[in-house]
């Protein structure tokens, strides 16, 4: 198995900081997940039950000692049970975060979100139109409000269309899933069902508790895509533009506001008035101002829309802070480390939670809401101002490998550049390509960083092992920016790695999009609920073909994944047809009936299936391998 | 601390079955917790995570080894988050159980469910005026139309009043819970929000993760009222009546069908179908024709609306099959251990499962729904016609100690007695007796059973040790059905046991509802989803009083729980007021700050907590304890 170069990370400039961290005595996630080793056997491999008070329960995957829990629940019920359990959070998570973009478009078209406008009405009316809503005669604000209650009307509905779910299936794969009697009806009352099959007692069939999951998949990808483009609506959508990422964007000379988490109705408005606030920093000594980078997928969602830098992905968010040189690192939702509080106790910053509904102990707690987005992001820069007066110059280390990346590819971006190519059917240069073999396929990479990996390691080994044998690489969450900070979504990145083919490709499309040099290898495509820009553009070719996504020459991976999110993300990819590779052992080894139907059986029913596989190379060759399967059922 | 008669359960009958297991080879689920031990000490206290794949981590409560997760999550967050996960899950257990009755009293007035009826017109109209409907001038199937539609629009209503709670809470318990921002605005996305808080990464703040359990815990108790009361309007509102409980109901020469889980939607039919299909039992030899017995909730719901005698609660499940005489074990949703499939293949009993989201690995499945109710019905008889052929006489031993029981103690049923004493104001004799101190207080039984506890052993004890301090004793679920084997719900449990005052005024209620001796003193309200039917009578009475219920000497207590159900009903009887007793110790023992919260601070915020108590004569004692407290509050 091919080795990293570094115990812990890839990314040279949190290389740096993890060797600062120590010197400074600051604990950082590798060092938590050393104390937690060896970890609980039976949580890996899925056989710890605590569904109830009569647990909990544990059964021995190697045999030894009870082979049911107390109530009976074998080994298949168990991890099957907590399987859903786990994608009923992650569909959550999506579902709380689309809703909250849902009713800020609702309250704009109120007059009640005075801070937030349409930043792209052809957006809206596209996206009215696949909602099935008329458009002629209507004024802006009356498209948002039926697109908003069309939107909001999914996370309930009884009865009648799911309005999202048709804008984002291909028909065919709704025609398959109703008839495997899988396919949703809304959202909310999904997750619902869901987890009360889990309930002790209920559900104890395990192939009708992993249809339950393949069904809240469905809903999952819908609710992702809502998310989505109603926030390309409110913040306009991601056209490609040059900035840069790593732990080097942190500036020495400004007021350093470090921006964490997901929704991006708060960092828009952040960046908005930081913009105005520049002179109050100047006037402290900041000579460069106030500098906003992201972290996490808020970095994504700014990196594509406004090319700010992109210091962290999931693993090194901690080590934004030990550069010392943050002010405040300001977090809405998800993946945002609890650790984060006792990592800005060594220093001087100010950890600021926004949302009520996601506080941080220890933080301090600007209540954030759309009605007053501007107060409240004007009392979150001051906070930062006032603890750039506390900062200590002598702790202040910032790494210095400026990496240039490129972000901002939309499906719109995408479609945009390709239609200078062929203004009347932008998608058949595409097809063509891979008919060709230029491009032999696509792989889309999404998902989180996990101490159980190197550091970016996986994205990176993977990528560079599939450009090379003409395969598109996709983006998306803490995949995009492991693969901005090395160097990957760059013009030399494809004169260095590409094979021939895709390098003609991605040259020719520089061309046409009118950058200095050819198209980066890896396109960003945005942030983790982003995954759907991607689909848009699979089922557009699948379409032109007439045919559905089992059958192209895509695939999936998600090679560090970590959070429940990424779980569920991972399966509605394989449900709507798409082999998906992770490189981190699912909490699935359990249950061979489980494992085998997520990495075998599924492909025969949906198309789409599980491939684990924890060596890079290997993985690459086992997608590139699908690929090659694919192109042959389509006789390319 | 007292000692039980027996090991394993002090209900008789079960006792004498669980020989029979022993001798036939079965195992019991006392066998499987047997064999579990020791069980793991981190999901005991909480302290077990598995919200990502990162982890699982684990935090020893001892304080060997890390004090944090590897994402920095605290032993207080690890807790808190695995609280709220779990009421999420018992918060939607109920809400699928409410939702499956209110769409089905929607498809009744669509005249889409033939084989269901409105049974109880007057109660759809007072449920329809408390939803704030207008009843006038309009036709039965229009009202339950509207009854229908504005249930199910809590469901997934965005804006709006939240017509269930404002019928089921106290008005001053709606201020203060409007006051902490702890109000829900409805049943579905109250569970996706609360998941969500718990994804890794997300809310952090163990107090705000218990706030937003206490959020869901009040929808939660208007859902539950939402699935009594229009169960109620569809099968009856149940009244008094004399059956029989304990394993001996079952019958030699009969073909037993013993129901078994939780809603009311199948059990209707099948007992209406059964009665038409006695002769094809007799002719195959079953003199007795057919005899449908009840399990668990089922067994509950059959008792209390047609007197259908009680066989087993959720811990003596298997030993109905272990008679040798029951045909078939059907069963709908939750509370089923996957072991009845194992324990049925011992004899001829057929498992029948009937849900489609809920199936039981290795049963039977037959598809149950409102549109073909009968049919599925019938199916069901014939399956347990056929197992009686393959009856074997060697193997049956059926206990013959017959014990009396009487159910049906609904609010109404309650008020309709009490109305004969005072027919204008109900209430007012009730509040004299209380405050002259014949009855001391209430205490409202409810819960499951659980191998932590000898089966039964708790309830038996408690009751009895309060009767005899003149508490009145109220019973739901799994209590119910432990009270009801046990004897106590008895006129003579009310002569042999009750405090003079109490002895006095069952006496005198027995009189005015015309009963042969005094009203038992334990009055069974129904199943584990009927609890809110105590909630509205406590809410008469602190009405009349102009206060809310933290005033009134009325106690929970769920001495035996173990379903994540009991767990979110402790929950909301604690946070609309009341102390809530358990007997089993809750998986937060790791976080002394969720342990503090539950058990002390949230008195002074709610005026309810937790009392954890093992001990069931000294839980007693503090039960009795907090109502004189209570009383001398009120000044009585």
């Amino acid at each position: 198995m091919i080795q990293a170069s570094h115990p812990k990370s890839v990314d040279i400039t949190a290389q740096q900081m993890i060797f600062k961290a120590e010197l400074d005595k600051v604990e950082t996630v590798w060092d938590r997940h050393a104390a937690m080793q060896p970890q609980c056997g039976f949580g890996e491999t899925g056989l710890c039950c605590r569904v109830c008070w009569k647990g909990p329960c544990r059964i021995d995957p190697l045999g030894n000692g009870p082979k049911v829990g107390i109530c009976g629940a074998t080994a298949d019920v168990i991890v099957a049970r907590n399987l859903l359990r786990s994608f009923c959070v992650g569909a959550s998570a999506h579902t709380e975060h689309a809703r909250h973009i849902a009713h800020t478009l609702y309250e704009l078209s109120q007059n009640n979100a005075p801070a937030y406008s349409i930043k792209d009405e052809a957006k809206l009316i596209d996206v009215a139109k696949r909602l099935k809503i008329s458009t002629e005669d209507k004024e802006i604000l009356d498209i948002a409000k039926e697109v908003a209650e069309v939107s909001m009307a999914d996370f309930g509905k009884h009865h009648g269309e799911f309005a999202w779910l048709n804008a984002v299936l291909n028909p065919l794969r709704k025609e398959k899933l109703a008839s495997l009697g899988i396919l949703p009806h809304n959202l909310d009352s999904v997750v619902v069902n869901g987890l009360s099959r889990t309930h002790v007692g209920s559900e104890s069939d395990p192939m009708n508790l992993l249809l339950a999951a393949a069904r809240l998949a469905a809903a999952d990808v819908s609710v992702m895509a809502m998310g989505t483009e109603l926030s390309d609506v409110l913040f306009g959508t991601p056209m490609p533009s040059l900035t840069t990422a790593n732990l080097s964007v942190l500036k020495k000379d400004a007021v350093n506001i470090a921006l964490h988490g997901h929704n991006p109705l708060l960092c828009e408005i952040v960046c908005d008035v930081a913009a105005t606030m520049q002179e109050e920093a100047k006037k402290l000594g900041a000579k460069e101002g106030i500098n906003i980078v992201g972290v996490c997928c808020t970095g994504n969602e700014m990196m594509m829309r406004h090319g700010v830098p992109l210091a962290a992905n999931y693993l090194s968010q901690e080590l934004t802070m030990i550069t010392g040189a943050v002010e405040a690192m300001v977090v809405d939702t998800q993946c945002i480390m609890p650790a984060v509080v006792e990592t800005a106790s060594h220093y001087h910053t100010q950890v600021i939670s926004t949302m009520d509904d996601n506080k941080i102990f220890g933080a301090t707690h600007v209540s954030f809401h759309p009605e007053s987005a501007v107060e409240g992001a004007k009392q979150i820069v001051r906070l930062a101002l006032e603890a750039y007066k506390r900062r200590n110059p002598d702790k202040v280390d910032i790494p210095n490998h400026v990496q240039q990346a490129m972000g901002g590819f939309s499906y719109e971006a995408i479609t945009a550049v390709l239609k200078k190519l062929d203004n009347e059917n932008p998608i058949k240069p595409l097809i063509d390509q891979i008919a060709g073999g230029n491009i032999q396929g696509v792989v889309l990479f999404g998902g989180c960083s996990n101490t159980k990996v190197v550091h970016d390691f996986n994205y990176v080994t993977m990528s560079r092992e599939l450009i090379k044998r003409n395969v598109l690489v996709l983006a998306t969450g803490c995949a995009a920016g492991a693969l901005a900070k090395s160097g990957m979504q760059t013009s030399q990145a494809t004169l260095d790695y590409a094979g021939d083919g895709l390098k003609a490709v991605l040259a020719a499309l520089g061309d046409a999009a009118g950058t200095a040099g050819p198209l980066p290898p890896v396109l960003n495509m945005g942030s983790c609920v982003d995954n759907t820009r991607a689909v848009r553009l699979a089922n557009d070719i699948a379409m032109t073909l007439g045919v559905d996504l089992d059958m192209l020459p895509v695939c999936v991976s998600a090679p560090e994944l970590m959070s429940e999110k990424a779980q569920i993300i991972g399966t509605w990819a394989a449900v709507i047809g798409l082999p998906v590779h992770i490189g981190v052992v699912p909490h699935v080894t359990g249950s061979s009936l489980v494992t085998k139907f997520l990495t075998q059986d599924m492909e025969e029913v949906l198309g789409g299936k599980f491939i684990v596989e924890l060596d890079p190379i290997e993985a690459a060759n086992k997608l590139y391998g699908e690929i090659q399967k694919r192109r042959q059922k389509l006789g390319i």
